[in-house]
Order: C-alpha cells, then sequence, then structure tokens
C-alpha cells in the first residue's frame, strides 16, 4: 500500500530499495551553517530528489540505464544545526560505516565543508587517494576570519591531510592571492577557468588511482547554475561539466567516491540548477559506478 | 541505515512507518490536468510534506500532539497525465481499500477533481454521509465547455450522488448563476463569503453524523494562499479557517475523511501557501481523528 | 477565422466588440514615469487583462453578469515614454473624445498620475462632480523634489481645480505633515486608515451628484496587493475594498467614470493582485455603470 | 479609437490586420494537460506576444523588417481542457482551413503534441513533406505509461505518418534507449547533442523539397530557456539556435509551416525565455516566409 | 562630494550623521547561523535599510517626523559566519558600548537568538527590566536538539535570567506542550494568537517600568511577512502590530531597547516584508524614543 | 562606533574612505525614467554594492588586489524622478567636478541615457577622446517616437559630438536599419554580434589614445545578464566580456573614464546579473585604473 517513493520524488529517481545489495549510497548533508555569503543549501538534496522525477532513466551519451546500477538513497544524515564541528563528526562517522560496508558514497551537499570529512573517511581505505577538484573556488582558506571551519576551507583540509600533490583542483576563478601562493608552493595543482582540457592531461597521471570526485555546482556560470550561495561570472557551462563527468568515466582512473555540493534551491527559481544537479547524478552514477 | 523520512520532508511529520496498524492515510493525489485557469497542483502533496519539516508537533489550539495520532503517509498514488477518466477510476479503488481496511483517508490534492471519487468511495461505507465544502468556488458546473470532468464539476457531481440537501458549502464567492440557482432549487446548503459563522449554525444539525470534509485551499483569501490555481478576492483568513477546523473538531459531528486541495506550489514563491496547507493538515489531523 | 480575442486574455473578458453602441470604454494608462519609489505599472492594464480570463462573468455580490454590461476594451493609449507633459495631453484629449461620445470612462493605470487629466476631462461635463478617492497616500503634493508632475500629485492638482471640498479620500495612511494640514485647512475630507465606515457616512451627502471615483490599489494592505509602486503595510483588506464598491453600487451617487491604478505586475510573483484587480473591475463595472 | 493592439502587447508585433491579404497566421495552441512533469505552457502564447513590444522590427543578421512580410496572428484556439483528444481534432480541423486557404501557419505552443496535428494537416497538401525538429527530447514514444496522447509522442506519430526517414531530429540529448533504437532501425535521422552543424549537412539533401520546422524551446539549454516544461543541461545556445534558423533559411529548402512550443511563462520570472521566443518568431518569420 | 547616504538606501532613512549626540543607535546583527528551518535573515538589515528610501517620513498614526528624533545607524556588527557563541559576545560587547554611552539601542536582526545577547546588557543597566515579547513562537526552548545556542531559545535565557515573571510573551501559536507548561509553571505570561487586547490589559501593570520590546516579525500571519524563515499560518495582521506599537507608545512604561528581527528578504519577492518592516521600524522610533 | 560600511554592502567592497586621495570615483545614476520597455534600473547601483560583499577582492586574471587601487564609493546621485532634462545636467554637472578633480570617473546606472552627460563633460577633458562601446542595440537613434532623450539615444548623441569615426561599438545585435545605415554612412564602427575578437583588432588603431568605455550589461546574452531592461537573446557570455576587458586592460590605449549600465535587480530574482556586475566592475577597476 506504499506507493513508489521514486514517483513523489521522495527519493532520487530508480534509488534501489535496500541498503544491503545496493553498490552505493546517496546521502544528503544539510548543512549551511558556515557560509559567508547566502545560505540555503540544506534543503539542496531535498530538491535534487524532487526533480528527479523529470529524468531519463537512459544516457545518451554513456548509452546505459538507471537500473543497471543499484543504488539506495538514505536520505539525509541528521545534523545539529548551527553546530558545524559536530556535524563533520556525525559525516565522517557515518561514511566510515559505508566505506567498512564496501558501499560507493554518493553525497549531495550542502556547503562544501562536508566534502571534508567524507574525503577524510575515504582517505582511510584509500590510502593513495586523490582528488579531483571542480569549483569555482579555491576553497584553500585556513580559515574564514578566525573559524578554522568554513565553507572555504575544504581542500586546504584535505590537501594538508593527504598532500597538496594528491590533490588537482579545475575550473578555479576566485579565490585569494595567498591560497593561489600556497597550491604553487606547495604542489599543489590548479587550473584556473578551464576544466575539460586540463582535466584529459592529467587523467593519465591518474592511472589506476583511486580517486574522490568532489564537484562545487558553482564550477558551473552562474548561466547555468544560478542556484547557489556563491555565483561568480565568467564559469564554464554544463556541457563542459558533462564533458568532463565523461572523460573521468571514460578513464583509467578508479572512482571511489564523489559529491555533488551548493545547490540552494531558493535561488532556483526555475528549478534549473536543481535539475541540472539531478541529471549530473545521473551521469555520475553510470559513468563512475562500475 | 535509512535516515529519517521525516528529517527530509519526504513523509509528512511525524508520519506512523507502518500501513497496517495507522488510523489514518494520507496519500497525494497529483492531478491538475482539466484545470481551466493555472496548473501547477500536481506538485502539491510533494511540498507540503516537504515543508512540514518546519512545523511544531504540538497544537497550543487543540493541546493535542502529533504523535497521539497513528496515521500513514502513503506517498503520491500513480496518476496517469492528461487522463482524468482513468485518474479518478484509480483513486476510486485506492479509497475502496482504505475503507475496506477501516482507514481514516485524509487526502492532498492536486485540483479539486480528485475529491469526487474519494467522496464517493466513502460514501459506499457511509449512506447517511454528509459533505462539508469549504471553497471560493461552487464547482457545481455539470462540466466545462461540454467536459463532464473538470474541477469545477466534484461538488455537483457528489451532490447528485447523495442527494444536494446533504451537501454544505461555505465560504463561497465565485461561480455561475446558474449554480447558485441550482443549489437553491435543490435544497443544497451554499454559505456565501463566510466560513465559521454559518458552520457554527449548521454542525448542531449534523449532529452524530458521519461527515466528509473537503478543503480547497482557494477558500482562503489570495493574501493567505496565493499558490494556488484560481485565486479570488475577498476571503476568509487562515486564522478563520484553523478555527473553522476546530469548530468541527469540538462539535458531535463524527468526520470519516477529509482532504485538502489546489496547493500549486509554482505560484508560492515564499512558500507561504504550503506552510500553512501543512499547519491545516496538522489541525485536521489532531482535530478530527480521534 | 479571429478567435475570442478574451480567450488569450488579450482583452478584458466579455468586452464588447464595438465602441459605437458600448456603454462604456476601458483604456489602460501605461506610465509610470514619474515614480519616486518602484516602476513597473506601466504593464498593469495588459496583465490586468491577461488574468481577467479566470474570472467568472457573475457576480454573487451584486447578482448580476458582465453580458448585462455593454463596455468596449480599447486597449492601451499610446504614451510617450519620459514625457509626463505630453502623456497628461495625450489622456486628456483621448477623455475628452470619450466624454463627447457619451462613453463611461473606466481606466486602468499605470501611475496614479494618469487619473488627473481623466479627472479633468470628466469635470468639464460635470462642474458639479465629486471625487471619491482610495489610496495608501494623500497625493496632496504640489510637486515632488521640484517636479510639479508626479505620482504624488494628482489629487492636489483635482483638489486645486473642483475645489478641495469635493475631494473625498479615504483609507490614507501615508503622506507628509504638510498635506494632511492643507487638506484640514481647505475642507477636504480625509479618511485615516479606514474606508467603509466613513465611506457609508458621507455616501449620503453626496446623494444624486455625479462622482468619480479614482482607486490606488495600494489603498489594499500589501497582503492583498503586493504587486504595486508602494506598498505600506496597515492597509485594508480586498473584502473591505470589495464592500466598499458595493456600498458606492447600492447609494444614490451616480458614479460617471472611475478608474483602478499602480498595478505593477513585476512585483507581484503570483499574479495576486492583477487577480484581484481584475476582479474589482468585474464589480466596478457591474455595480457602478446602470 | 481602437488603440494599435500590438502596443498592448495583444498580438504579435506589427501583426497584419486582416486574414485576408495575410501569407501566413500565427495562432497559439494553449495547450498542456499530457505533460509528465511541468505544466504551465498554455499562457506560453499569450506572453509571448505581450513582451514581443520590445523587439525591434528590423533583423541584423537576415536584413529584413518586418513589415516587408504580412502575418496576421489569429489569437488562440479555443481547446477544451483535459481533452487531448478533442484538442487535436480542434488543431487539425484549423491547420486545415489554413492550408485550404494557402497560408503559412507558424503556430506557438503549449505542449509538444500540438505539432502533431499541425503535421498531419500539412501533410495532406505536401506529401513529400518533411520534417525538420529541434528538441532536447526525442519525444518518440507510442505511449506514456499507456496514454498515446501525450508530449512525449508527436514525433513518433508523425515519423509513422509519413515515414520515419523523412524525419530530421537534431540536438536530442534525452529519451528512453528504445526510442533511439526505434529511430535507428527504421531510418530516421538523429543527431545527437548538436544542431547546427548536423542540419547544415543535411540540408542540401532536403533541396527542394517542402519541410515543415518544429522547435521545443527546450532545445536550448536551462541557461537559455528556464521557462519551460522539462528543463535538460548540456543544450545548446540561443545563438546556435539562431544561426540553425538562418542556415534554413539560406538554403534551398521551401519551409512550409513551422512551430515554436513549450514556453512556460511561469518558470521564467525574468521573461528571458518569452523574449527569446518572440525574437526567434521574428527570424523565423522574416527567414522562412518569402 | 559624498550624496545623501539615505538616497541610496544605504543607512536607514533621515539617519542622523554622528554617534555623538545621537539618542539612539540602529544597527544590524546579520546572524542566521542556528536557525532549524529556513536560513536568510543575515540580508534582513541590509533589505530594511535600502526600502526605507520608500518611507514618509511623518507618521499620521503619531503626528510626529522623523528628524524630531536623532538616531544614529551604525550598520551591521561583523560576527563570525557559523559560531554563535563569539557573535553573540560580540553583540553583548556592542550593547554595552551603547549603555555606557547612553544610547537607545534599536537592533535590527537576523535570528531570534541575537536578541539575547542585548537584552542581557540592557538588563545590566536596568535591573528591573520588564521584557515584552511578541512572536509566534515560544521561543523558549532549553536547546536545539541538543544545541544550547539556537533561534528557538532566547526567550528562555532572558527569562531564566531576570526572572519569568519579568516576561511577556504575545500572538504565541506555536512551541512545544513542555515550552507552555514551563512557562505556566514558572509564572511567566504568555498571551497566545493574540497581541493588542492582552497587551493593552497588561500595559498599566508594566506603568513605570524600564521595559525591552523584542519583536519577531513572524508574529505576522504570513500574508502580511512571508519573508521571514518561519513562517506559520493564523498570525496577526500589520494593522495589530502598528496598533500594538502605538499602545505602548501611549502607555507609561518606559521603552529602554527595542528589536525586530527575522526578516528574510530571499523569502519576500514583492519586498512587502521589508518595506513593512521599515515601516515599523519608524513608527518604534517615533513612539518610543521621547 | 561606525562598523566598516562595506561589511552590509552599502559601499563598492574595499571602498576607499575619503574623496580627496581617491584615484577613482564610484558613483550610481538611479535614472530609469525614458526606457522604453522594462523599468528597474533605478535600483542597480545598490544592489551591485550590496552583493559585492560576496567578491573576492584578488583576481586571478590580473593577479592583482582592489587595495591596491584607491576608489571612493560617493553613492547615488540624487536625481528628479521622471525628469531626463535636468537628470542629464545634474550628471554632467557632478562629472565635471570629477574631472577638474582628476578622478577618474566610474559609473553605474541607470539607463544608458545616463552614460552621454558622462561622455560629454570626459570629452571636454579630452579633446581626442574615442569611445567604446558595448552593447546589444546600436542605441544610435536621434529620438524615440519623438521624445530626443531617450535610452536608445545615447550613441548618437556622443557620436555626433565628438564625431561618428572616434565611436566604437561591439556586439550589436539590435537596432533599427536607419541606425545601421547612419553609422555606415558616417564612418562609425559597428561590430556586430562579437566582441572580443574585433575588440583585439580594432585595438592598436587606439593605441595611446583616451578612451571612454561603455557597457550596457544586456551585450551579455539574457542567460548570462536576465536582470536588465531589454534582453535580447544571441549574446555573449560573461567570460567573453571578460576576457574583452581584459583585452583592453592590456592592450596600450589609456582608459579615462567608464561606465556599466542597465541593471535592473527586479527581474534578477538570483542576483546572478548583480553579482556579475560586482565582478566586472572589479576587473574595471583592477584592469583600467593604474
Amino acid at each position: 500500500m506504499r506507493f513508489d517513493e521514486a514517483y513523489s520524488g521522495n527519493v532520487f529517481i530508480k534509488s534501489h530499495p535496500s541498503y544491503e545489495d545496493a553498490q552505493a549510497v546517496i546521502y544528503g548533508m544539510p548543512m549551511d551553517w558556515t557560509v559567508s555569503y547566502r545560505p540555503g543549501s540544506r534543503f539542496g538534496p531535498s530538491r535534487i530528489r524532487e526533480v528527479s522525477i523529470g529524468l531519463e532513466e537512459y544516457s545518451p551519451y554513456l548509452d546505459r540505464e538507471l537500473e543497471e546500477v543499484k543504488y539506495f538513497d538514505a536520505g539525509d544524515i541528521p545534523l545539529p544545526f548551527g553546530n558545524p564541528y559536530k556535524s563533520i563528526e556525525l559525516i565522517e562517522e557515518y561514511i566510515d560505516g559505508l566505506m567498512a560496508d564496501g558501499k560507493f558514497p554518493l553525497g549531495m551537499g550542502g556547503e562544501h565543508l562536508v566534502s571534508w570529512p567524507v574525503m577524510k573517511a575515504v582517505s582511510k581505505k584509500y590510502p593513495d587517494l586523490a582528488i579531483i577538484h571542480m569549483d569555482a573556488h579555491t576553497d584553500l582558506r585556513t580559515d574564514y576570519e578566525g573559524e578554522p571551519l568554513s565553507h572555504s576551507t575544504p581542500i586546504r583540509k584535505i590537501a594538508e591531510h593527504i598532500g597538496p600533490e594528491n590533490v588537482y583542483s579545475f575550473g578555479i576563478r576566485s579565490g585569494m592571492r595567498e591560497e593561489f601562493d600556497w597550491a604553487k608552493e606547495n604542489g599543489m595543482h590548479i587550473s584556473k577557468f578551464e576544466v575539460l582540457e586540463p582535466l584529459k592531461k592529467i587523467l593519465p597521471d591518474l592511472k589506476g588511482r583511486p580517486v574522490y570526485v568532489t564537484i562545487d555546482i558553482d564550477v558551473l556560470d552562474p548561466a547555468h547554475a544560478p542556484g547557489t550561495g556563491t555565483v561568480d561570472a565568467g564559469g564554464i557551462t554544463s556541457r563542459e561539466l558533462l564533458a568532463s563527468i565523461h572523460a573521468i568515466a571514460g578513464s583509467d582512473v578508479k572512482v571511489v567516491g564523489a559529491d555533488l555540493v551548493e545547490v540552494a534551491p531558493i535561488y532556483d527559481p526555475s528549478e534549473q540548477t536543481a535539475n541540472t544537479a539531478s541529471k549530473l547524478l545521473r551521469e555520475m552514477i553510470l559513468g563512475w559506478i562500475k
């Protein structure tokens, strides 16, 4: 007597009914309390699920259908409002569980800080982990006006944790001079403005390595993703981002986890950003979960 | 490993986990294909659930908490787009099942036409059923420009089915002259413009009778419910509608089913209408399900 | 081969097809270039026509139908952008023609300044004209920071033209101290905050007189009319405004012209203000054009 | 005494006043009742007309002005709400009349299903008709969850009617695997993702043939057309679509009819989609009606 | 060479140019990081200032003009994103300074938690301080899911600090049963649903006492204040709230500080809430700062 | 005791505190009264300042930080509503003062007509001034339906004032045939559709010359700038516009003043256009003020 939840948009479309035999787990991380500009991404995961009912299940890019992958939508991790410390603890703990169970973690933000505990947890299992990071912003601050837990710090944290030389940022068009300098001095890779072309050049270097991919939706130009906290002109098109996802899918890296963060529905009156995010997730599922 | 769905707004807040021991069942009827003006109410049930996470579980009006009632949120009934005939068949069939199982049906529209098969199904069990109808519009047309299945006809249909003298409309401020004439000639009750005062006068007459209550959110003034298909100035306040729900709760009628229809999120940029609808549902649950 | 224009919302619903035998003429005055706060009312007339397709043709308040009145929708008067001087000349000239043809002028603004040339033209035919003015604002300035043609001056202009004692303002809740003082010193009537009750008291005094009624939609509270240039909290409900229209309809004054101004669609995302305006116009037509 | 309707945006700008001597006829098909995702395109034609007042009459792309073509805006075809069967009958009947009168049909949707009866009617006059179809979606379903009349079926219907080998789809980025397979197996042309380059290659093959062009506005990326029912990332730019219209204009095909469908104003808060649609229509008129 | 800032809406209209000789100081507290539902009030103070340019400087309610009061707009207090502990420390420190300088503190939120450090600071100077609290919500929680610093706790904190018998809440229509019980058991006053009438009864009891007034904009019905984090149907009108401000102004209490919180511009597409807030502030200034 | 204004978004971020030692002056020209389509740009300057708080102070394009340039934000020039004649007088007078003081004028519109008095004033100091104009529209009309002061005329006015051969327009995709003809006949440069490539070709010809750059935000495609009065499909990307600013920065022309006009916040629900404008201004400051 319970109707298919996907029909109401309450889980990501075609979500598998059970956790146990799922290859991957989708989960929301509805946190936005450290953002310095416009909050609202806490509602991103919920809206992405809702609009996913408008998706076709088949990708003409990858010639693959969603039913070929088993992924379980676990809902949103309950996080304490206004407490970033405890929130990241809870996230890390949850991902530790997923890794122990051999699941591919596929997260939806929330602000970008949520990626930090996920990447940390994944790196426990994969000591040679590399990070592919697509974003408008460096996110390399040590703190934001004194606060070490900020949406502008997650890449710095993971870079210090696994070594800056294992972090590859693409599409960056905003940051402090100090952040760019730190990256250069520490051997971290930053491709400014572009994603697809530099990515194609670097993927062969990552051959065979486990890779976690974190995508901040604001790597897209505001034309393609108005519904996010910090819009920044001069970004890439959704076409380039799709092609980048496909480039990774067609490469020899082994994607071991991924997230898509910073969708903020309240700045998305036409729901175009949420719809784009749901399509990106479909391509991430079909391209990366083998 | 599945997080509480209510946390993500994927079911109505505090929804009971199982159908079997629930007193009531909440279900969405996401249909809007016969409306003559602005469509969009198909997304009403989903949005009402989503915003229900903002509700307190306690009603200071009724001094009762949601955990005191067991209701199961079944999701949305899958309905075939653009086919009103089959849609109402499917709804009737579903409600027949609920009635057989002894559940209190609590529906969310969708356009008002969805109430017709529900009321018909409920009347099978309760031959002496009375209808309390709160709406801006008479909904007493036989057809809309030739179409017998239209959002402007459900009250006519139920009135002809159970007898017009058993139908009580309140708050009506829009309709054709022929509709008002038909009601008068056939002994159907219509209270124009007002809800609370005429309702208080009529409730004693319905003492002990089984009553189905159908509320079109547009009985509210557009100030209180902009997010609906057909807004019509001069309506009642949300305060009056709450008081009307409480008046029924405090009366001697036996509510045996209810619905709230015509919430259209796309016309609700501040989500005030969806939030109001979720509060109205809480009060309907706490006041009418004993 | 031309479809009914009302079906597309291109004329006000049920508009009569010819000018010649029409009792009344509806026209838009799409001007907003002198407003001191938020422009956009130039698109008001067009949007009011568009949404009028959602109206019922029958008024349950007045028990009368639109087909009982012949009114011709002439479209919008072409006005030169940014030139208030020429714009008011063109309006006055047009209304002169309507008066010569014996038509009831029913205007849609546009900013309130457009009412000045209309009232002036009407006063030529009716030397004993009285003005009933419903508004949040006094509109009694002599100028706005030096500009004599401003949306804040039309009532001052007509008051000086026909005598302040012939002007009756209702619902006023905003203005400069000097404006209130000028009104008091010159025998002009101002009812602060309220419309219906003071109107009922004054209508008998106007018995038999020709009256022009000018309604600024912002006399409504922002809850009831967010889509206007200058919202001001503490206003009346649409219910009170409807009742005020009906009070005039039921009185012994002779309405000889009317307008409804300041609907600004861009501030009206749910189109509730335009819908309310179209209902108000229906009641003005049915109540005042005998 | 009737003002120029184009001034109020009530007809498409520069519309010719009479049907009789017009080369082309513009008409709206305000139907959206079979859509599976977001309804609202019924208001597309009306809004496109309204915003057309912002257009220049001259095309610097084609060096031609609107006054060089005589087109009559007939308004919207009245269609019965919620009844797709009767709606397509009425549309076909209307187009039969236009074809009999030798008019170029230029339609505005409404959902894409409206193109089916138009193409069918046009094919009666031109047995060797070819279809150029620009869209994000294949629209090649036989039915949608059992409903044969659906916005996802029109291209399948015309392909079966005139032969799949006469149908050329461009820009397709969404559909079921079965749809792509059916096209391939039946000799129908589909260009995935791109429009301009494949179109340029195919146009010479269509030399001298009568061609009907149907454009679903969602062939544009959501960045360029957020105001539509089913947005899908990865689409083309408005610049590419304009160039595609110009490529057809400069080719040796004979365009004998065209439409632009799926503009949904409620998802278009900045009205950019409606404005883009009105410019596309101008270029279609200037480029295709000789 | 610096233009009047009020002209650009960069300070609250008619703000006095210097701190030193101002009677009152206006300041923003742009914090929203503990809210459990919809964030966004951090931008409230800025938007209220911006729209204040649409205000008249004269109050026809109080017959007083803004130039009769000297208030200095100090801008927004810089607060660390995501750190509620430090934020409230900074606020308290700032208010301590204002009190030392003998200024009347007039704050704009931000979430309601910001009122806690203000009230605490004011109570240092006025040991017999009473609080008048207008709100939809009790805000009497000890914590929110474990977090002691939450937007749902400020009234509990001040009640425990100065004694619950000195706190008077009005308009409350939402909260947990435990909160209502705590208030009753501890002698705190709560008027449910209504503000004006119970306030009038209580004001005489507070004769001569120093009173701090904290207004959560959500005490208004969502119709009157859609632009806030947690809308809750069944609230009061802006007219009742204005009258309540005037009732305090006309009473014998001595207002020694006040705030207006929870305006969230992103949920306020017509800017009606911000405009209402700016009018409320004008009346608070004119009525309470003597 | 006055908080940093930039924190509240009340001045453009990092604005220098004093006029005297500033190299450049930023000022708003909040005028929109002559526009023929959608007004609202009067609020552009204020909103651009507000969102500038979201900007990084460092440009990774130019490797330069805002603190390396001293610019003073003077606020908005007070302009008389509805009086274009006096408005342009006041602007010219203000710019005369800036030029006398040796300041770089950096203006924010407002409608494009505001650029005319600025360019005129700048040309007094630089008789060999050249104009670089980026826009969707020619703006070469002599008048708009008889009005010589119109948003469609400023480039004609300056072209006639300094000689058409000194005016270089880029990105033009809309205008009357007569305007294109006039430009061609009079030796004025117009690059249709494109900006960056033709600009790169022309910049060497302008070597060493003083250049004023006027950018109408609508040179961007509506996808990149929906928030403007007259959107026109087929425009350039924000990436191309940024590159064009950088091309000028890297050339041998001497930029002596600039403006960015036609940002209309009300058509910008996601604030993407205002955010883009603030980034463009940052790059203009860092690239052009040496």
